[in-house]
């Protein structure tokens, strides 16, 4: 290892900024098993997945054979607004923990989106703008994802309809306005717009709405409008491929002062930012060139991969997109309330499910109320008040510095905080006020997740 | 001008950062008149600030003659948790004005508390701490200070009271629950724990209460509390002094590209940000070493200098503080409801008001309506979603490159950009929704606000 002194703060030149994306899975031995169209059961073709998502994104999709795919200088241009993000020693939680471990984090937070989301927006809007479509829709739940595509469609001049499951449109009035200044059209859902939100509506006049309804909606809007694609901001492959600046960003500046991780952490809901931290530290284990231990956290109220099962199953509750091959809980699935929305989601991305099944990585379920008293530690000593999502991974991180502590092994250990918490301070006022519970699913509520899986 | 590619972010090194503090009064050729005990009406003792303030500040508050001021080994450690703050080339933002002007803005936004205080919270704190004093007082309005001083006290482990103007307690819960996180006793203001508090109840039970009353809770908690000081974030000459950072930093950058600006802006509320951006700047023009072009901003609904006195006055509305020589539009002076809350101060910056009266710099004044239309356009193309407060100078700093545009002048303009806008949304709400309004005060509204100056 080398003798420099390692920065408080790494931050990467324009020049050392990544010119490619990783795609992990042409380093991967077995691919995972394709997308199904539910209706014939058969593979999804690119001209099916043509008609909802952009060309160059389901090209992408597609794609196993590439180990690199470059990125167009116009959205490297658009990466430079918030890019890079800082590479951090946390050298004060190293003494607040008293651990002999070095660690270090990854800070996607430092944009207005608050969160790594914007990486996939900013290559999606690029591609619908490069096809010629004039605008795209999607879906938000609570306003991150929105957001980052607000932004990212005000830069590229692209009209958007973000879909908003209502009560957090009516819950979260200024994460609406956020979206607004950036020029997007944020429409509650259900709406009486589309056939699939007014159906809803009928059937149940005062719903509160749900992701799976805000999904369908923003398809259908996507699908019968002209020049319109959807944009989805997880879970599929090349969402996770445009994660992979993230990782590579990290290697690099690592690279630079000969630090080689040994255990690489990241929070997982649909999976997107977790595949992208670890792309090029696990495309070289896949290789054989290290031994990383690599753990996906999530929440014990939603543990997908801890107690799910590999399974084909919807990426959606109203069962209206493909089936993918991965690790679920079944879309019928029902989160009990926990503060990290992010991380609510009955499936995981199937590349990062794959690499879970075949053993190149683990997985930890964590308590919301510990993720907390993480969460205030940390921001107490590296100043950052952090997204409950993002202290998943911050409460593993701490587990294992202690373990070292305790061992006295000088572990390196990396993990990503994806974002900031400055919109989820109702979470934080129910930890102050002791008031925050946990949830664990009973084997009766997986039981009857699982029961919604599809029938092949 | 060197033919170096600028990049789109400057981010210093380690080393690079400054090690000190510029003092702006040691180049200035004339000081301005001293603070006076309304009492007396001779000037303060340092023993007579030592009651209420950290003994180093007095210090660095009375130094007028050392050009440099040391930045202790332990401050910079923590500045490392959020500085170097980057310094932004606005190629996007020259793109859509299509002017030939450089336009440079250095962002002070990317830390919890959202905004530059940080920098003398950081000082301020660890002088308490140093002092062996165990815990500090101070007020807070929006909330910002008041984050900014909660990280700070976290971080050297100092007790801290804030007392928050009751209306914003009441409608920024979420604020409060930041600065409980890191660990502050936040009390609504007016409170019954101190006798301005207890009066002020017992006259007018249902108050909001105010800024004025909030200092005098402070301020009475500090004095009568062993091992404790009360700390200000902004108008006094040390708070100033701490902000040196920015424009050193920015100046540091700009130097490695051999980039010398013509104009550099900036809001001014209580002064001390834009003293601390053009320190650097404005000590080489008292030289005769430049003739650059410095403009503070303020909103037209509370024009201190541009529409005040150049008096001595009350720093805080209940008559409580020393009376300093500024530009003022009187301590009664009632700003009309405007969302730059941080710029609505009747007064300015003694140093800052001092450079002014003698010519070195001018002011402009400008409505919200406009200014908030120039943040709309900033954010669509540079990504962050600025304060309402920084977007006084962005508005400024537009205007100045379109007649760029109009002139052909390649001028280099510099603004500081103090915070982002994500606890302003309400702002942004009335702006999208068309219902902002302006305020301007009118003759009448002056002459009230005069005839509240002391006389002596």
């Amino acid at each position: 290892m080398s003798a420099k002194k390692i920065p408080y703060k790494m931050y990467l030149s324009e020049e050392e900024m990544p010119k490619t994306w990783l795609n992990l899975k042409a380093f991967m031995p077995d691919q995972h098993d394709p997308f199904l169209n539910p209706a014939t059961g058969k593979p999804c073709t690119a001209e099916e997945l043509e008609a909802v998502f952009c060309t160059e994104c389901v090209e992408q999709e597609l794609n196993s054979t590439d180990r690199e795919i470059e990125i167009p200088a116009d959205i490297r241009n658009f990466y430079k607004t918030f890019r890079p993000s800082p590479l951090v020693r946390a050298y004060f939680l190293e003494e607040m923990l008293k651990t002999p471990a070095q660690i270090y984090y990854k800070f996607e937070g430092n944009n207005t989106s608050g969160s790594h989301k914007l990486n996939s927006a900013a290559a999606q809007a690029y591609y619908a703008k490069k096809q010629g479509l004039t605008s795209v829709t999607t879906e938000t739940g609570a306003g991150q994802w929105g957001t980052a595509l607000a932004m990212a469609c005000a830069f590229y001049g692209l009209d958007l309809k973000v879909f908003m499951v209502k009560t957090s449109y009516e819950q979260k009035p200024y994460r609406k306005e956020v979206m607004k200044t950036y020029g997007a059209d944020v429409v509650a859902s259900p709406s009486d717009t589309t056939e699939a939100g007014r159906k809803i509506l009928s059937e149940f006049p005062g719903t509160g709405g749900s992701l799976g309804c805000a999904i369908a909606e923003a398809v259908e809007t996507a699908v019968k409008t002209q020049n319109c694609r959807y944009v989805l901001g997880s879970v599929l492959d090349h969402v996770l491929l445009h994660q992979t600046v993230i990782g590579q960003e990290s290697k690099i500046a690592l690279d630079k002062y000969g630090v080689q991780p040994d255990v690489v952490i990241g929070c997982a809901g649909g999976g997107s930012n977790f595949g992208g931290l670890i792309a090029p530290f696990m495309a070289e284990k896949l290789q054989g060139k290290n031994n990383i231990d690599f753990i996906g956290v999530e929440p014990a109220s939603c543990p997908s991969m801890s107690r799910g099962k590999y399974a084909y199953d919807f990426c959606d509750s109203a069962k209206i997109t493909p089936l993918a091959k991965m690790y679920t809980l079944g879309c019928g699935f029902m989160p009990s309330p926990d503060h990290a929305g992010g991380l609510r989601y009955h499936g995981m991305s199937p590349v990062v499910s794959k690499l879970y099944h075949d053993g190149y990585m683990r997985v930890r379920a964590v308590k919301q109320t510990e993720v907390f008293a993480a969460a205030e530690k940390f921001a107490r000593c590296e100043g950052i008040l952090p997204a409950p999502e993002s202290s998943h991974a911050i409460k593993v991180a701490m587990d294992e510095a202690i373990k070292c502590r305790e061992t006295g092994e000088k572990k390196v250990i990396l993990f990503g905080l994806t974002g900031t918490g400055y919109f989820d301070l109702a979470a934080y006022k129910s930890f102050n006020e002791g008031t925050m519970k946990d949830y664990i699913p009973t084997e009766e509520d997986l039981a009857r997740g699982f029961a919604s899986l599809p029938r092949l």
